[in-house]
């Protein structure tokens, strides 16, 4: 099982402002709902499954695969899309691998990302690099106890504003 | 008078790791000396200057220029290369100005980079990214409150693993 991140951040490493909010480009929007559509196995952590919950049907990232919600919880409210709950990213694997799935994409947040990470269960990482520096932003990664070495696989300009680096992780 | 941020970071913003030590490319070493010695106007906080003085003179990346140092401090340690204190980010930029420099880069640390984002008092920005993701690093403008809109102006490969983003601050 390939798990590739798929992340985006200011210049500075936050994945979202002050208030949690993250307005990037439509690039890169466009480029996230791209992969996510076309991995089709995608995990997120249950906050981020919280705010989906709060958008409409049609900016749900994979309409057509399977999602784990990594979350202690049990059961899942009701959702019109294929959503499995899993209490660990090991966990979160198993069920991928169950539905015959070669790779899967973790797209947040940070509690879910750190996670993977902690766990060495991480092997491509996609960041787009919007063009706002944020003192006050959320830091990914920040506070986990790990450093990891990457190898830089590709760099791709996504729109006038975005780049995206594409790096793999070195075991 | 253009000021200049040079600064390189991991993946996720941390311009050192937990340990404060910046163990970054030969590549972003060889872009930094050469971009502080063609401006030959530097500033730097008062712990950059510290580790400084714990290198050989070879290490200094401003032999022929001039170097203010960012302290409240009024005189500094005897220094064989030509070292002028300031208070303020306004303060080290008048005494450029007197000198006739047009331009101006600031190289850290932290403290430093963050107290002249905050005072509206920066044009650039060169961003070295290196090839690693910390969990435990020193997170780069983390705790300061502002949010500041950049302009994407050309990307790098510096080497095989070191991409250079250079930003124009939106004002």
């Amino acid at each position: 099982m390939k798990t590739i991140f798929y992340i985006a951040s200011s210049v500075n490493g936050c994945i979202a402002d002050k208030d949690g909010n993250t307005n990037w480009s439509a690039e890169d929007n466009a480029s996230f709902n791209s992969m996510c559509e076309k991995i089709g196995a995608v995990v997120m952590g249950r906050n981020t499954f919280n705010e989906y919950l709060t958008l409409s049907d049609d900016d749900w990232p994979n309409k057509s695969g399977q999602t784990v919600i990594l979350t202690l919880q049990k059961t899942l409210p009701n959702s019109k899309f294929e959503v499995y709950p899993a209490t660990s990213p090991s966990q979160a694997i198993n069920i991928f691998e169950k539905l015959k799935k070669s790779e899967l994409l973790v797209i947040g947040g940070n509690e879910t990302w750190t996670s993977f990470m902690k766990a060495g269960l991480v092997d491509e990482i996609f960041l787009d690099i919007e063009p706002v520096a944020m003192g006050n932003g959320k830091a990914l990664f920040q506070g986990a106890n790990f450093e990891t070495k990457l190898k830089l696989v590709e760099t791709r300009q996504l729109g006038p504003q975005t780049i995206q680096l594409h790096y793999q992780v070195i075991k």
